[in-house]
């Protein structure tokens, strides 16, 4: 790790004192730099009752003597687990730091409906050979339920590998269930997956993921706010959870229960004018009831394929294929036409008078349709009049009528 | 069968002679009254080459002689053939005629992205102990796919069901699949269900829904705007699928493949204002394509549940009760006790400034809080200090943080 600078030394000492994303801190930070904030942390001096006792309660539980250089003391610490396992540190000054993350500082502002202090993070420990700016910048995170079912894990897999194919970056947060099964897609797909952690970079969290965040650590790229030795909490997945959202283009649930965080996740992205996108399912499984009552708020869009998640949150002309069956008779036909053809009969023969009063047109207008649909292989002309063809071309499936 | 007016008649008898939702009969219909504008058809007087030569041709097939009362020749044939089966036909000018079919005329004049004539019936065929309009006061068109999976049917059939429950007419097609299972719902529901045909009411069609067709003759209304002896044709189910939509207050989707004329039918519910519900499926499903795709379109309002259908369509006040999980440690906790608690530790106490320092809150917040907690359940207190409490009512489900 190269040498740190004092603004660097005092954001880190600052991660280390107060939990991320809060919002007095931040807003001390923007008015008076990290150093003099730091400063005002350990004085306690120009803070909040609370704010002060906490980064107290903090420099007790570290054994940090106020009278020492407490940025220094701490940084160095927490540069020394990092090193051991390869991790680097970035802040908003360095040119790897991803300018939509401080879109946090408006969220921040208007998010008081969330509850939450959701401040942009000071610092971020990295861990992985992207460069977090360059890799946001074609980003989708796939979030969703722990207890995945069958479905959600195959619709994470197929997502999180055509976004890979189609080159954009998965992020998620290394959970059990549909986030870590998106990761997986990534990788398999050859393509860049980040995965913003709720804990210290030199764990792995949860355990049984740990193969995969070793190997997004050696592809792609672990994110953190939080400085080493940080246990993973479960307030803490909710505030890591504005980090996902504001790091990317757009936010895809693939399966939630109604109480799932995910929908956190969801509820940032509409915070910062983000994609939102939601995966249906079966109204009968628990784990798309999140899924639905999202897709029943305004704004939200239901997406099926990769190509339509790429049109939400690619470039422009970037548009998914329509969906289209084969050629059918009515493709063809004008109305008119359909009617005529409807009522010939299937073996036995008519005129076109007979034809036209049972479809309800003119005899002219039978007598100048017919041929055509002679010639397009639906009706055949025989001695006696029209009737259907028994080629495959003229079947009509059960489907189309309805 | 009661004694039918001239007007009854010549409304039967254009029936007869013209497909159902021609523009430009409804329009003469409208200016010169049924019994002129059959006269007018007759005479082949003021009116288009395509309508004369239609009419004509239809006339020649039924082996009327001008010379005759066109009206009574028609309406006689067509009254034996209902009476037969104990049907009755009434008009606009009957008050068992649902006045919202008449918002059809509306559809006419802005429909022509339909490509179809929209006109409303000139009159209807009914079969069955329930008043036409007094039924759809309260109803909604349950539609969907011929070929089901077991979960549409799963879907259609609890829909069919709970919306008889809660007092709804269910109106649909009588076609296979969808269609069929809803109407069996709603019976099984003791509700009221209306088939609205696409052939003559003296037809069951398809065969293989006979049974249930009868039973919704003898319990429910069977309706259709085609003469008796009329055969069902594939252009015909359409022009049936916007009396559908127009006839209830909402149209519901349970499932559709990508050409599912269900669409059909939610497009002119669309279009005539109605709501536009429907269900969604897994992505995975060709049934629920067009689900899907109907879902990506504005307006149109994802459902899961009877209650969110009755509140889209019922009386205000009718509001679909939340979808809540069982009570969990955030439902009673704001932010700073939820922090506080996930920094107490399983097994090992842990005093209360310990605990601050590890949630990032002041030494007094944790010592205020933390008895809370205890009375909560959530957290012990012993003689080293607090740790969580084993009983279940402190236990953490997996989804939950995420």
């Amino acid at each position: 790790m190269k040498k740190l600078s004092e603004e660097q030394k005092a954001r880190m000492a600052l991660a280390v004192l107060v939990e991320p994303g809060c919002r007095e801190l931040g807003q001390l930070v923007r008015t008076v730099g990290p150093v003099e904030a730091l400063e005002c942390l350990v004085q306690e001096r120009g803070i909040s009752v609370a704010l002060a006792g906490a980064a107290r309660a903090r420099l007790y539980l570290a054994g940090v003597r106020k009278s020492q250089d407490v940025g220094t003391q701490l940084a160095q610490r927490m540069t020394e687990r990092a090193e051991h396992i390869g991790a680097r540190i970035i802040t908003a000054a360095d040119d790897e730091w991803p300018p939509a993350l401080d879109d946090l500082v408006k969220a921040s502002r208007t998010g008081s409906a969330l509850r939450r202090d959701t401040d942009p993070p000071l610092c971020v420990w990295l861990r992985g050979p992207l460069r977090f700016a360059e890799t946001l910048e074609r980003s989708v995170s796939v979030v969703g339920a722990r207890a995945v079912t069958g479905y959600g894990a195959y619709v994470a897999s197929e997502f999180g590998y055509g976004l890979a194919e189609e080159g954009f970056t998965v992020v998620s947060g290394a959970a059990l269930g549909v986030d870590v099964t998106a990761h997986r897609g990534a990788l398999a797909g050859g393509g860049p997956t980040v995965a913003v952690m709720a804990c210290g970079i030199d764990k792995s969290y949860p355990a049984a993921n740990a193969g995969v965040i070793e190997q997004i650590a050696t592809e792609g790229l672990l994110v953190t706010e939080w400085p080493p030795g940080t246990e993973p909490h479960k307030t803490r997945f909710l505030t890591r959870n504005r980090v996902i959202a504001a790091a990317t283009l757009g936010t895809v649930i693939v399966e939630a229960g109604s109480r799932s965080g995910a929908r956190s996740t969801l509820g940032y992205a509409r915070l910062l004018g983000r994609k939102t996108m939601v995966v249906p399912g079966p109204i009968n499984s628990a784990m798309s009831i999140g899924c639905h009552m999202e897709l029943r708020e305004p704004g939200t869009t239901l997406v099926t394929r990769v190509e339509e998640i790429v049109e939400e949150i690619g470039n422009i002309g970037e548009l998914a294929e329509p969906i289209v069956g084969g050629l059918r008779p009515e493709d063809v036909l004008d109305s008119l036409q359909a009617r005529i053809l409807d009522a010939v009969r299937p073996r036995k023969a008519a005129t076109a008078e007979y034809i036209a009063a049972v479809a309800g047109v003119s005899g002219r207008d039978a007598r100048r349709n017919l041929p055509l649909l002679v010639e397009l292989g639906f009706v055949v002309s025989t001695a006696d009049g029209y009737r259907l063809s028994s080629t495959p071309k003229a079947a009509i499936s059960a489907e189309e009528g309805r």
